[in-house]
């Protein structure tokens, strides 16, 4: 077959220029075609929001949500459909109803959610309402005794915070270009030891102030949301362990609704209200959390070697997950649908991972990269072991497993449900006239941009960690970061079909040219850690 | 006593010269003194808010508001301090308490909450939900028999309306100066007669719907919040006259939540939800409303001549009416604290008004204005009588009672609680050079503009239609448009209380200075109504 190929030879707004990088440019437009007008990402989309909704890890959702994609892998034709567990990641847990009344006088509904992991209350409690404010351990011992049957109201009234630009927004040229500027980061020494300082010492004091709301008997405990605008923020309390102490029921609530109660209370008023949070945890012991992966087999000698796509298939607990990240999975599955769709048979295997845990800490693509690619030695000591990955002392040298050397490049989406702009390369630089090439046939709609910087805090940092080439995509932000992460507006209204569709296209593009190109992606060196 | 005075040459920015105005600035320098350094205006805005909170007219917390305000106003030495009734404005209502939650598999509380004057369900209430979208009365056959036992949602899913701009505003330069441009008015002929046919028909649907909906025996029907991002916008429904038909328990719900609701059906799904609002008429017969009025007398020969201030005390139910009026009741109050505070002597009497009603269409103010200043002639026909003033045919001459030559001005704060950046004229051009006067000790606080256009929808519009002065000042959006505008968020975080201090001496000054001035503030002619 004639293939018209676009030779690329780059001069970027990198200023990167590299040998010829070539682009299948029937292979584009055959996947456009499929991504633009035949598109199911919306389908897609739509079932793992409306009908499954929000995907907490290891709740029943998320299991139905495992289920129903791997059940759409297999109908696509997709090989090796698999759940892949990882360990032990806790207990499931979900709630049905939330309800806060203030009663006296003025009754009105107070708006709040519950924390993830947090119990219920067991039918409605009233109680009167206590201003709580343990800032150290020291504290502690100050409430104890005055708490029993009381409703705390956790923390002080926040002023409102002004907006002073949209709540939504999309690139321009001038922010892409802005994007272009690499800032060498500041001496790191002594850095970690502080972090992982204040990780222990919260850790401490959350673990002691758990301990005593139980034991004092407390009945509920209110935080306030984190955003304000009657924007519900909230992600998890209590503990997910087996065996860990879950403490009080614990909810956030509007800003609107929190500030009058504190400042009722520092009027010396009495305020009593009436709590009702349907919660449960669905497991006893711990559980193991699951990833879902599926493959299109390569074909050749570089079969055994892996192009890889992926997205967290889990979310946060009062939304539906949409923005993050069921915008993320829709994508990355349809991306895998274009592929078979355009009968695309790629020289490399190109496998997609549906993580799970990923709004605990990474940890199912993290378990998932250490079995299968490399990982650096557990450390001895339990307090280390205790720590993140990312907080603990340096173990030892990198420790490879077989797929390292075959692995070729990691592609994730979980910046919101924005459009795509182009791709952080990572410091990989010569990654950057790769990338420059491979989005060339996408600047028409508004993919241009490949941008040196490191992007964080998803699941291809896992990757990245390790040495491997793990890249997430520049998106426009919409109100990602004013309306949505984490919060009950994480919904399917507030995600575009057409951004959905155009990723679609450039991921399943990505994705080929990866796993036809001659060579593996170019990997950086692996950092010792300091 | 010496006064320093400023005798003002205007050349504004309107271009228009007049005669010195003369400002007292002693007055105006013990104003601000007392407005900003010994304020009261958050203590009073407070109270209103955070202990009285949301006064729907004739509901308990209303009749709370016109006592409390009467004894703040009793205290601090006002005289004429009492209620004054207008007629049989309807029944109060009130709720505690409205829950949504969908039932069967995915179960999840939906945010939602009552339209006042609707009835409560009486308890927790299930049903299957039936999409209605009723357009004409025609439609409404089509429904008979069908709707018993179900939840109702009324209309279509809506997209999501992204933002293009902050959601809080506050003028610059440009658009202040944008607010001298004067739009001359369209030829309304027929517009009057195509609006009454219009409300007519919209009235006659509501009437045919509720009373469906009432015989048919839906549990309740849920309509969109005309908002987006969680916020529940939402005024009144069913009908606070006692007799009418009050319908079924009616809510609105959030966008984000209502809209899967409408997909899930427009995709044949079956949803069943469970509904339970605590909602209940206050009264069993239609009770006057209440306004109320006190004064600082003048003296002299001009102390039967009148100087008035007003804002409206009642509410929407949902928030605390915190920007809508609180704000303006705030101010208002705070304005003639400070000029018994500072010892103001006026020559006329200064009255304040705090409105009731207004949310229904202005009815205090227009129940005071008819009664003390002037009105046109009730109109014979019933058809006529039924409809609100502004629609009415005219029905002869305007007929004035004795007060309306002794009135000089009336000032208004309606437009949320911005701070003060001018006033609107309302296209009395001789009053426009006073207000430059008035205005120039108060531009380094930032309120610099006098407009010759017109602005409406509030109560100084029943004093402008009988051809008094009656004006509202140009006030900063900030969120009033965008969250808080009869709305669940609208409450004390969203309101600075700068701005309100800078308004309360503003006004403070302005109705000084209008009961000092030689003559009575001119007026424009009177328009015979087309």
């Amino acid at each position: 077959m004639l293939k018209r190929c676009l030779i690329v030879v780059c001069l970027g707004a990198s200023g990167l220029v590299a040998a010829a990088e070539p682009v299948d440019l029937d292979m584009v437009s055959r996947i456009r075609q499929e991504a633009f007008h035949n598109s199911q990402v919306m389908a897609t989309f739509s079932h793992l929001t409306e009908d499954i909704g929000a995907r907490l890890t290891n709740s029943p959702q998320m299991a139905e949500a495992n289920a129903w994609t791997r059940g759409r892998f297999k109908e696509w034709g997709l090989a090796n459909v698999h759940d892949e567990a990882f360990d032990d990641f806790g207990r499931g847990w979900e709630f049905s109803s939330a309800t806060v009344e203030m009663l006296d006088g003025r009754t009105q509904p107070l708006h709040a959610l519950p924390k993830a992991w947090t119990p219920g209350t067991d039918g409605p409690v009233e109680g009167e309402l206590v201003q709580v404010n343990i800032k150290k351990l020291a504290d502690i011992e100050t409430w104890r005794g005055k708490l029993g049957g009381k409703i705390l109201l956790l923390g002080e009234a926040r002023e409102y915070k002004r907006a002073t630009a949209s709540d939504s927004h999309r690139h321009d040229a001038t922010s892409l270009e802005g994007l272009q500027e690499f800032t060498i980061p500041k001496s790191s020494a002594n850095e970690r030891s502080k972090r992982v300082k204040e990780y222990e010492e919260r850790l401490e004091l959350a673990k002691a102030v758990n301990t005593l709301f139980a034991e004092e008997g407390a009945l509920a405990a209110i935080s306030i949301s984190s955003w304000d605008n009657g924007i519900i923020r909230v992600a998890g309390g209590g503990s997910r362990k087996a065996g860990e102490p879950v403490g009080i029921p614990e909810l956030a609530m509007i800003a609107e609704h929190f500030n009058p109660l504190a400042r009722a209370l520092e009027n010396k008023q009495t305020v009593k209200l009436r709590v009702n949070v349907a919660a449960r945890f669905t497991d006893e012991t711990n559980q193991p959390g699951y990833n879902t992966l599926a493959e299109i087999p390569g074909s050749g000698r570089k079969a055994a070697e892996i192009v890889m796509l992926g997205a967290h298939l889990d979310s946060w607990h009062t939304g539906t997950g949409a923005a993050d990240n069921a915008a993320g999975v829709a994508v990355m599955m349809e991306a895998m649908r274009i592929l078979k769709a355009v009968g695309a048979r790629p020289d490399r295997t190109i496998r997609v991972a549906l993580w799970s845990g990923e709004e605990q800490g990474l940890i199912g693509s993290q378990d998932y990269v250490s079995r299968h690619f490399a990982a650096y030695p557990e450390p001895a000591e339990p307090a280390q072991k205790a720590l993140p990955g990312s907080l603990r002392n340096p173990t030892g040298p990198l420790q490879k497993k077989r797929d390292y050397d075959r692995f070729s490049v990691y592609f994730n989406m979980d910046n919101g449900s924005g459009r795509f702009r182009g791709i952080y390369a990572q410091e990989n630089l010569a990654a950057v006239p790769i990338f420059e090439a491979w989005l060339a046939p996408f600047h028409d709609v508004g993919a241009t941009t490949v941008a040196t910087r490191n992007t964080g805090s998803t699941d291809h940092i896992p990757f990245d960690r390790v040495g491997l080439p793990g890249f997430q995509f520049i998106q426009d932000r919409l109100d990602y970061f004013t309306n949505v992460h984490h919060s009950h507006l994480d919904t399917w209204d507030h995600v575009e079909p057409e951004d959905l569709k155009q990723a679609a296209a450039i991921v399943a593009s990505f994705a080929y040219h990866a796993a036809m190109r001659e060579e593996r992606m170019p990997r950086k060196p692996v950092l010792e850690r300091d």
